[in-house]
């Protein structure tokens, strides 16, 4: 056995995440590594708390990147939140509604199924009437971007009703962050949790999460100890949270945190707004290039998320062999389908640094000579 | 608010962890992303694994690198193994013993505890009392390398005393992996985990784990679910499982993993035992230095880890003061003492790429001025 150095190929990522990193990120993640408790270090976890607090639209305290994936992310949310016995109402129209069930029965919880057809937005009207059948529940989980299926839903609206049947909010927000509004204290969402892989464009590994006061209330007045040590917020607040005040926790992934530093940094620059608009714009010109070749969108117009667009696969054409194609010939990935969704479409990805003109173009034409 | 990139200083890494990263390490890192279902992807994942099972010395098939920092592989490893009621021996020398008792009590388990004092190793006498004691204990955990206190423990007599009752082991390494000679198969240790910041001199953020077949059989038959989803490793076997099969599970850390893969490279080209041998080496070099300084370990010599030096601060001396010096003085961090060892001990880490000749001269000659 002899393995030598991994000298990857140069991607166009346009499947459902990690999108594209920018040369800036990349050459942010291989600065010096220095201690997690380096004064240096510290200084710009702070910075990054700010920069969260910009994209998430929120003054929340409790606000940093879970030293995970998002699916951890997940995970920490609902293991913080949840108590043996809480119910809990879960709104599924894709793969994430499943794990969230998946979550809250792990914790102890039992999630009570809001189910709407893959592609299409949460129902408010189902939701609240299982708030009304529910009055027991006290916390409503939901996916504002459905990774699976690119459909949007209302979280202003889910988060209102919620808020009316006195229940806190779980939001996966993986694939909405800094892609399309999201705003979290101005909608009352109690607790988020993000990727850093998708419209942020950093590498993957980080899950950026918020929680208001209320929701740190009812983790801070928890009767029963949160599950898991490493997510437990009560502990990690003691490294991420007060001025000046450290406590050693678990060590940071300190060069991934020096690469979201930067995707936040790019995103400032740019401005949040301006952001959402480009989004928007690029996805208007792969919808246009889409149409033109025949191919549909999956979501209702009304519903459809810029970032992540699911098309039927034409018919007589071959799944696997179109995307092999993209990726051997064009050096490009767009995503296969997930779920009950598997061979039936394509996720073409269009986050972050990846949502350009130029990638419209090219995978359209890209597309055009391959089928 | 105006956050700019963020420019860390070049510190020299002598405290207990993340080590020095060498610039081949963090070159890696900052490779072109690609999709973590890329096949090129898969393929270094497959060499990693290769390369993992060379560190630990195992066959194991169950050998992948957990998508966070090692605290999170602790958790695997007790999630997995532990079903609500099960009776769990820990033994505690330091503050990561005590961490595995607050693992075992959050997964529904009974921690009996076994005490040694903090800077010895484990007792095996103890253990067996522990073991004969609690009959229907089925496991036994204990830390192979303290990095809080620099003692390292017996884990092949430990180990075989487990079996003899009847018991599977599960082994903290995180400190201990290609610093001092661990022999996962040889010694027959059945769950273990580890971190990619210490003497792999990978970035923080990966926990490198390792199962044999015993304990996958017994998370295979598990009567209830794993109660974390992130971590469930009947989940994850199905992403890092066998060839050619790769289902989604949860968004790799790529570019960090593009890291650990070049720290891997670099032990597979020193070769194991002679990285072993290079951290004794310098160990004993920083060892006359510091007690031509007046300066004691706190571990009788017999126990003592190569890679993390706990020495006693000398009388009248500011440990903050002299650690700020270093630090701004020297860009030179070293470890400040942890849990009951705070305010009374230093922890000078000689780990991976940090154990040279040269950083001990350095570090030698730095505390010399600042005395």
């Amino acid at each position: 056995m002899t393995i030598t150095s991994f000298h990857p190929p140069r991607r166009t990522l346009m499947g459902p995440g990690p999108s594209d990193v920018s040369d800036r990120v990349l050459q942010a993640m291989a600065r010096p590594t220095v201690g997690h408790l380096d004064p240096s270090f510290v200084g710009m976890m702070d910075e990054t708390k700010q920069l969260l607090q910009y994209v998430f639209q929120t003054q929340n305290e409790l606000t940093f990147a879970v030293s995970a994936p998002g699916s951890a992310g997940m995970e920490c949310c609902f293991a913080n939140l949840i108590e043996r016995g809480d119910k809990v109402i879960v709104c599924q129209n894709g793969v994430f509604g499943g794990r969230m069930k998946e979550n809250v029965e792990r914790c102890g919880g039992i999630a009570v199924m809001v189910q709407d057809d893959w592609g299409t937005a949460v129902d408010p009207v189902k939701v609240e009437e299982a708030l009304i059948a529910h009055a027991d529940a006290c916390l409503l989980a939901f996916v504002h971007a459905e990774t699976s299926t690119g459909a949007q839903s209302d979280a202003k609206t889910l988060v209102g009703l919620a808020h009316k049947y006195d229940c806190l909010t779980i939001v996966d927000a993986v694939t909405s962050l800094a892609g399309t509004p999201l705003k979290v204290d101005e909608w009352g969402i109690d607790a988020i949790y993000s990727g850093s892989q998708k419209c942020l464009s950093a590498s993957p590994g980080l899950s950026p999460v918020s929680f208001n006061q209320r929701a740190a209330d009812k983790i801070q007045n928890r009767t029963s100890k949160v599950q898991s040590w490493f997510l437990d917020l009560n502990l990690v607040m003691g490294y991420w949270g007060g001025e000046g005040k450290r406590a050693y926790h678990h060590t940071a992934p300190v060069n991934c945190l020096y690469g979201l530093h930067e995707s936040l940094v790019i995103v400032q620059e740019e401005g949040l707004e301006n952001s959402w608009a480009r989004h928007h714009k690029n996805h208007l010109a792969l919808r246009d290039g889409l149409e033109q070749l025949g191919i549909n969108f999956i979501v209702p117009e009304q519903d459809r998320l810029p970032q992540l667009n699911a098309v039927t696969i034409p018919e007589g054409v071959d799944d696997a062999l179109v995307r092999t194609r993209l990726l051997n010939e064009h050096d490009l990935e767009i995503g296969a389908g997930l779920g009950s969704l598997a061979g039936k479409v394509w996720r073409i990805g269009l986050m972050g640094h990846a949502s350009s003109q130029k990638n419209v173009d090219f995978c359209l034409n890209a597309l055009k000579l391959v089928l």
